[in-house]
């Protein structure tokens, strides 16, 4: 794989100086970059590093002096992480999957595999599954029965697809993403312990010690176009209906989606976020990495969530909050800076009590 | 599969009226069924729901008006989740893993397999490794060696069993369940700075750099009868003594089970939630999503913790918990709501100090 | 596998007494051993213990009277924990990985694979991957294309490492671990509501709802020597640099590393931790259980976090650290209990108002 920097300016539809006919083989930073490299040096910050180096071409920011920084030839982008995003994908090596579908594989005679397909050594493809054309499959996936992938997916190795999975275009799912596990979902004979403190917030009322009933799963997973899965994340079968991911949808590595729950489009769900069952997100929402959020309640458009907040009641749209119970940014900023401050106030109300009512500390 | 509506009835030992010769081949949401769906309609908000869809029989609330509503059968249910277990049992299609051992499994010769048991494709089972009679092992699981596994258990694809693991009967394992990993356990040949900052709570010492023996696990996991485990979660193998998880216990995805640690019978640990080494859990216990349990504790029967609930210290039986660190959950209520009030009673503080003492605001 | 006791002895440097030719086949807790294992009794709070179990030998305390415990034969250890890393590593039985390349394993004619190495059932070798000398590689393991694995490398099953990814020497890596996914990494064409919040800590502006492109992973994963990896962890490749774990760091279950990040050495990520991209970790960092590190940051040598502290700010070396948002340990102890009496000092300052300024309560 290997394209001048006239080839890349284009792609990005970017502008380009000097001699925009050298040979790029691979993105590097500028201090490790050497004279196939392309240098990322988007920001002045990285002008010394770049000296370092022995790049003869970059990406520079706007404005920048390319011959001064000892370039021979550079590259000028306007939003640098834009960028990146069309060069990281040209000079993206991949995982070197072979095409077709490898000898080792165990595909079921019923199953509908498309044009194209890449399927690797030791993956398993279920009855009557469907495999849209141009999809790679890295070793060990396993597509459950009667589960579709839209065209052109990309699963890394041991992905596992659940039995009636429905899965759009571009799809793309990193090691060991888990889509379709069972719900977690038990019942006790009578009124348990749980569900008297949710009544009650607190009081566990006299139920008796029981034994847990299993609801199964008989809902699926249904995701839509342009999704991408982390590694080691799960999605859960709904109970009755689906459980679902909008179109254009990201999840990070670890995340948890329980099941019937609903997320909306072109949402990013940070590392290690945990999403209970029932719950309805709505589109353009992000929460940060850690983040949890309780059952059954609703998270509306273009919600933000700070590192390792709790949500445990309703998000209107466009809220930005964080803390554990959740609240407004602002909010959180404002508790904050009081409770770094509690310990003073705490010893100068004592000595206002003294003051004031002539009594002695209380403890 | 289908059933009539009396079958269903009668194996929840329900009563139903209507036209219960009715066949049903599937469960629904009431806005979605159709014709030869049963609609799950349990509570009176569902009503409407009802009138959009095309069921013609449904699982309603006790004293519905099923003809009312437009059906031409009903079940009345007295309590739905529990119904909800008996009708998502009947109807769960599962996941047609074929009856027999896959001849692309690799079993070992020693390994005793017992009657109707069914091995998916490119499982491997290790020497002396049992499989209780009536088990399913869905594609890609592994059973280390020396491992047993009780009857009738399920496990979805890509399930991993350590070597010397003792699992009871009817156990379920989600995709990507991990039992029998080694213990986390290091140890450094002087005094570390943990070991410090543990005893004093703050104070490091002047401990010096030092790397990390390790410390094996000898022991093994250990699994009562009817046990769930999440996808993606992690059960530790114990230091000498086995790792336990009690019958009846439910673990959610992503849920880790550190080395020692025992838990006991009919517990629910919910979606990520983390629990260290050499912890000692109780009966009926349920840990919220994302709860988090600090090593060498133990947490008594029938405690309860709310999500995200941080426990660092011992919990005695019945009590209901919350907040980082764990509290009481009506001290934690109590705390949370003071804490929104904070920055007013900073600025009543400066204003009483000004008062009283005759002084300038301190900040 | 059987030692005299006068072998473990001998292999941890420690005396021994009485009759040092009995044979040890197990290590055994005290109140479980037999007359074949060794009871590691390395405290008095063990000696009652030790009574109801039937060892002949045991690792006792320094002073222990080991004829009055009962015991025929006894080994001294200064440091227990220390003599723990010792004794297990004799008396660890492993997962019974047979020598060589299982048949059934996908080994690519390019791979080079080391002297003594065994290989798995139903791994996948990739092209021009390099596995070192004395590796062993379980059940299921994939090592893909470019990948190289030092010498005497532990993988247990379901293991995957990435293409390109450079892995040190005696490297262990727990069930289902996964390195080198790709990053998490989305850009907006324009600029997003995640990256105005971020400029102005909770303004989100009028940015429009947008999608994600992707910015691809062209770095690698690059791990040092002596470094464990936990059941389901994750770390992920870096964009144009590679991802690092420094020698000698140790990893729990379902630990997550985003993409960029550096971990210096001798560091412990304990269970479910997550780092975030482009962090920088120093050496002997230990973070607890379910610790989260935002993007961007630095984290100094030695630095200790508490479990379930969100550290959202550089952290400088040697300090300890704790809460949401992180602070000193100390600060954080003073901070909750002040918080604990919270609501009685709002009723106090409720007081002091009425009293001084003559002005009813305000709510």
């Amino acid at each position: 794989m290997q394209f001048t920097v006239k080839q890349i300016a284009d792609a990005l539809g970017a502008s380009a100086e000097g001699s925009t006919g050298l040979t790029i083989l691979r993105a590097a930073e500028p201090g490790d970059a050497g004279p196939t490299d392309l240098a990322m040096a988007m920001s002045p910050k990285y002008a010394q590093a770049l000296a370092q180096g022995t790049a003869r071409a970059a990406v520079v920011w706007e404005g920048a002096d390319w011959k001064e920084l000892g370039l021979e030839a550079a590259i000028f982008v306007p939003r640098p992480r834009m960028a990146m995003a069309g060069i990281t994908a040209m000079l993206d090596r991949g995982q070197g999957v072979e095409p077709g579908v490898h000898p080792s594989a165990v595909v079921d005679p019923t199953a509908e595999i498309g044009d194209d397909v890449s399927i690797g050594p030791l993956c398993v493809i279920g009855p009557r599954a469907r495999i849209g054309a141009g999809s790679v499959l890295g070793a060990h996936c396993v597509v459950g029965m009667d589960a579709s992938l839209g065209e052109n997916a990309l699963l890394r190795e041991m992905v596992s697809i659940g039995a009636r999975a429905r899965i759009g275009d571009r799809f793309i799912a990193q090691p060991g993403a888990r889509i379709g596990g069972d719900g977690f979902s038990f019942v006790t004979p009578e009124v348990s312990d749980v569900e008297n403190v949710r009544k009650t917030m607190g009081d566990k009322g006299d139920a008796k010690a029981q034994s847990w009933l299993r609801i199964h799963s008989l809902g699926a997973v249904e995701i839509g176009d342009d999704v991408e899965l982390g590694s080691n994340c799960t999605i859960d079968n709904g109970t009755i209906r689906n459980t679902v991911i909008g179109s254009g949808t990201k999840l990070d590595n670890l995340v948890h989606v329980g099941h019937n729950t609903r997320v909306g489009r072109d949402c990013l769900l940070c590392g290690q976020t945990g999403v209970s069952g029932s719950v309805e997100i709505g589109n353009n929402v992000v929460l940060g990495g850690q983040t949890g959020v309780v059952d059954n309640i609703f998270i509306g458009d273009g919600a933000i969530s700070g590192g390792g907040t709790k949500i445990l009641s309703n998000v209107p749209a466009g809220r930005v909050i964080m803390g554990y119970p959740a609240v407004k940014m602002e909010s959180h900023t404002d508790m904050y800076k009081a409770q770094r401050r509690l310990p003073r106030i705490a010893r100068d109300v004592e000595a206002l009590k003294k003051a004031v009512f002539k009594q002695p500390p209380s403890d």
